[in-house]
Parts: structure tokens; sequence; C-alpha cells
């Protein structure tokens, strides 16, 4: 068997050298150890934004995955420091809701980073990417168990619920990112909409957005002419906002949190 | 022997998830996979700015390198998916003249990419970087040969020809790329130049650019004074115009397609 | 023992192909090789803010890791390329104060690189990252030593001396760099101001800088209101101004070479 990946997230940016040494401390506890970089351009501190970039890629990693998230504006102070077996992979990050899709598994089993020995020789209290997460990820991929790193944790820190709302014949998300190309991604997953609207065929779905209303959902971006506005379900499985070779959210000024409504016409 | 290298080139910048998916996938169908990040920050669906990349870079790469690209606006539409062996390298990616480097070589095979077997279990209709182009990647790597994936293609995409021509005693081009330095690169390769003007030493060349001559080719950008407007052969073997020090399309006020006119004056 | 990791520092940006294109040819010389990115945005030929980055990150870094630096506005004329072992470590780079941390080791041995069969086999005059320092740093990382490379060199370039100095009971620093996050890192090490105020507890220290007065180190960022302004001791070792949940540069206007001013206050 292979060795499992460590993904790396965080908000360090690539303009400094953060990463290159959390790279470095990873092989130099674990020198065969494969780690690809998720994002480190999360903006800085935005727990939440990272926690839906973490829940949006980690389904696309297989099983035993070791996803290693560092955005951690409380380092330092007695926050704790996590690591989680959950949906069938690892998550190493700090106690600040960063791992809410972990969190949300009902199996999972969640430990508290500890144990000093698993730990880089020197902790500093302010880059726990390199002293702390970093080393626990290098071990968990050598074979350590997250029971081995300290005390099981039952109270870690959630996000706020954020999950669409029925009214009426409606279901009603949100908006949660945009990607580089302006796409609006929301918490619209295709099995909440298949829920809510059992057997209703792409055709007849309407989504109000911003105003506008966008009937029926389309397949990918490239079937309608440039400058189209649609509605389709994208490969993370949640119905997105695009302009077909555009910037949806610049067109409609869209912003993080803005109501996304969707319906099923008469047949 | 060693095994080949995977370049992987796209539009899908480094804020989002998308390359580290890409990565995933492909490590998970050939672990012992290299990938090498050439640049994901093309503009989104610039094919033929991504194009220009791939032809600048790839001579670099050694032989048997596979060339992942992806800058695909009409993913999940009836455009073809291609695989290529061409200048002793592969080449994957989507048929929209991306890959026009690798279809210049008239000895070049290219074959649709159709058998299931190499993609990846389920084929969204909006990522194929992760569930075709990636896995295909990954497939070659590990020894699957082109004609394994498809038919053969004998009608890919091309860009619009774009060689520089003749005009009395000057050879005409035009800038094609401006790189972070600000130097702006064009099509006049040492290939052609050498053609267009065998024997003629570099000291006797005139360029002209945006209502500037240039008198002769520089060596290097440090041998002249900082703010010096110079033309020189650049690294990746084509004529390139810069600012010693600066921003040469900055200064100049140049854009991509402006002209570029070469002669030789008299001994 | 596992191989040596090797780090590769530039200003080449990830916009263009060129850092691809030295990790293709390090690969290309040792296949086994291990390449970290410690960042590639250096701003355009700025050799001292390359050397700070290369300076606060290496010591990150395990013994015997060969640092691959490439800030090199004079490539291709007269100045040197070198390679030197110092502090337990290689470092291979342009002659132009690039390698200053490497060459503040009294131990050092600094080598010229000149054997061509340790080259590309063909050396441009503008990319010696493709050429001449990406092969040399893979070749050292294949058990090459840098006595093989060339003759000793005793006079490499350095940058001008930029020490804390003395006034009065004062010891007074400056800002050296800003991180992603607006925190400014200053030339005050732990080391200086331990050997400045021998056994002042932190509460006692007091900072000036931009007309604010700052009373004590604090620990660690979380520990006060956010946008409270903090001095702290980062995690490279070294002073710096910070401001809790925002950017202490933008809100201070601080700038690179601004006085920080630091004195121990009385118990």
């Amino acid at each position: 068997m292979s060795d499992p990946l460590i993904t790396f997230l965080s908000d360090f940016g690539r303009e400094d050298w953060f990463v290159g040494v959390v790279h470095g401390v990873i092989h130099e506890h674990f020198p065969r150890a494969k780690v690809i970089d998720l994002t480190h351009e999360i903006p800085p501190g935005h727990v939440a934004h990272a926690a839906f970039v973490l829940e949006a890629a980690a389904p696309d990693f297989p099983p035993g995955t070791i996803h290693l998230a560092v955005v951690d504006p409380g380092v330092g102070t007695d926050r704790r420091a996590l690591a989680a077996a959950a949906r069938g992979q690892h998550f190493v990050g700090p106690d600040n809701g960063l791992l809410e899709w972990a969190l949300g598994d009902a199996a999972r089993r969640v430990h508290e980073i500890r144990e000093r020995r698993y730990l880089r020789s020197s902790v500093s209290p302010t880059f726990h990417g390199r002293d702390v997460f970093g080393p626990v990820a290098a071990h968990l991929a050598a074979g350590v168990r997250i029971e081995q790193l300290g005390p099981a944790v039952h109270d870690p820190e959630r996000l706020p619920p954020c999950a669409p709302r029925r009214e009426g014949s409606d279901l009603v998300g949100q908006v949660m990112f945009f990607d580089r190309f302006g796409n609006a991604l929301t918490n619209l997953t295709w099995r909440v909409l298949e829920s809510a609207f059992p057997g209703v065929p792409e055709g007849r779905f309407e989504v109000r957005v911003a105003g506008r209303t966008l009937r029926g959902l389309t397949r990918t971006y490239g079937h309608s002419a440039p400058g189209t506005l649609v509605a389709l379900m994208g490969s993370s499985g949640r119905l997105e906002i695009a302009q077909v070779g555009g910037d949806a959210a610049a067109r409609l000024g869209l912003g993080a949190g803005d109501a996304v409504r969707v319906t099923a016409t008469e047949a």
C-alpha cells in the first residue's frame, strides 16, 4: 500500500517562507511524505472560508488522506490543537471551527494534540504550523494513530450552522464562496436539492439570485452563449451561479451570504 | 530508467482547491508520479496564451515528459479530449488549440481520449482536469500508450497561424507574451532570424518596436545601464524586448500583437 | 540516510514557466530530488529582500539542506556563480550578496561554479537558474562536493552591514520585512536583545516605532484584543511589530528601514 497523501491548506500566502518551512518540517519527520498544497491564499484569519475549501476539496482525495489545515488566529493562546479521524480521512488543525467538515461526521473521533514527542523539539507561541500541526501530520503519515496524540475531545468548536431552509415550496440557500472564475458556489448540495425536490428534472428548476431568475439547470458552462447567466451543479456537487466566459460574481454584484432561492416549476 | 515527469499547466489559479485536487487524482492513479507545476495563472480561458507558455517551456523538459494542460472553456461540450505524442514528449489536454506546439510536429500522433477505464470512475461535465486529463496523464506516466486511449484524430483544432512575414528586407514579427519582469517575448525565434539573415552578426541587427529603434542585439540584461531598452535573444530562444532593471512593456506601452520589425544594417 | 532537501527561492513569480523549468532540470539531473519552493515572489531584482528571506527560513531546515537562490539581475555578466557550505547547509546562487546569511558564518567555505560538467549542456546568458544553479543544486544533492565545482572564493560580495546600534541605553534596529499578515519584522534578534538587556523580563521592554510606544513584549498575537498594536518575538527569532487581527504595516504606515527603538524600563 502506498503512503497516504498529506494536503496542506493555510492562510500563509506564498510571498513569505512559511509554507516552505512547513514542507521542510514534514519531510524532516517523514522523508517519504507526499505533500500537496491545497491553497495558501485563504484571506488571513478567515476560518469559515478555509472550512468551506476543506469541505469542497476533501471528498476528492483518497481514503486515508491527511488534511493539514492551518488558519489559526488564536495560535499560542489556550485554544486546543486537534487531530480528527472522520469520513475515512484524517484532519489536523486548530480547534476553531476549521475542521467543521470532519466534525460533521457523527462517527468522528477527535483527539487533542498534547504528546510532546510528536511535536517539534521547540514549540514557539506563534507558528504551530511548523511546530505542532506539520510534525503531527508527518507522524500520522508515518503510522502514528490519533489516539496516541492526546486525550479524546468531545466538545470541539463548531461553526454556526449554515443549512438551507424551506420557505413554502422554495428552498433558500446562500452564496458561500467565489472561485477564481467568478462562479458563485452555494450551500445547496445535490443531496439537499434531491431530497427537497425528489424526481424533479433539471429543466424544471428555477433559481432566483440578486433579482434575477434563472430557468433550468444547465449541464456545463460551454453550452450557452458567452455572457449568459446560468445555474448548474458544479464539480464539488453544489449549485453554482456562473456567467459563460465571464465573472458572475462581478456581473451580479454578489457577496457571500446572499440568498439563492430554488423552486420547481410545473411540468 | 526513472519515471517520466508530468508538468501541469492550467488557468485554475491557486486561490481555490482545483490544482491540489488534480495533484491528488494523479497520485491516486500513479503513486510514484512526479508532478511539476508549470503555471496556473493563465488568464481564465485564454487558450492561445497557454499554448505559448507550453511552447516556450516544453523544450526545456526531458524526452518522455508528459505535459498536462487544462485551459478548457468548452469543458463538458462535445469538444474532444486529446492525447498526443510529439517532439519526443506527451501532451494531454482539450481539443481547442492548446496543444498547438505538439500539433506543429509533422510526425505527431494524436488520439482521442475515450476509454472509460483510464478516466475517473465518475466524470463530471465541468472538471475534466480532475476526471479526464489528470487520470490520463497518470496512466501515461505508468506506461499506458496513447493508442490505448481511443481512436486516432486527424483533424485536431489548430490556432490561427502566427508566423513572422517578410516585408522587403525586413522581417516583421509580433509581441506574443509579457513575462513577470516586463520583458516582451516575440514570435521571432533564433531559427527564423538565422534563416532570414544568414551570417549577420548580432551587432548589425536593428529592431523597431513602438516607435523606437534598438540597434544591435545585446547578450544579456546586465550589460547596459539601468533603464536602457535592449533587444536580445531570450532563454527560450526568441527575440525579446527588455528594459534593464525595469519593465519594457510598461515603458513602451506594449500590447500583445504589436509589430516588431527586424532588419540588418550594412556592415 | 535520506537525501537532502533542496529549497528554491527566486524572483521568478509563478505566472510564467521559469520555476517549473528549474524543477524539471533538477529532476533531470537527480531524479530522486525533493524540491521545496520557499517563495518565488521576491520583487524582481531585490537581492537584499531575498537575502532576508533566506536568513529567516534557512535555520528551520535540517542540516545538509541545499538552498538554491536565484535573484540575479547580473546574470550573464562577469558576476561569479557561487556554492557555499556554511552553518551545516549548502547554498547555491549568484555572487551579489544574496547568500549573505551563509557568508556571515566565519567557518564558511565558498567556491566558484566553473566546472562545465556540472552545468546544463548549453548555458544561456540570461537564465542561469536553469543552466547553472539548478543543475549544481541537483549535483550537490547527488553527492558532489562544492570543492569539485571550481576554485575557492575568498572575497564574495557582501551586503552593507545592517546591525542594530546602541544609543545610550537604547538599542536601535530597523524594519526589515513585512510578512503577508502585515507584521513588521526587524533586525532585532532575540540573541541581540538578550545580550543588550541581559536578564530583563518581557514585561519591562519598551518598543518605540512610528511615534508609538509599545510597553512590554507580548507572547503571541491572540492574547490581546483585535486592533491592539503589540511587539513580540516572532517565529524566526526576531522582534516584530503586529496588530492583532490586522495589518500593522498599513496601520502605522511603516516602511523598510524605519527605526525601531528598544529600551528597558525600571523594575
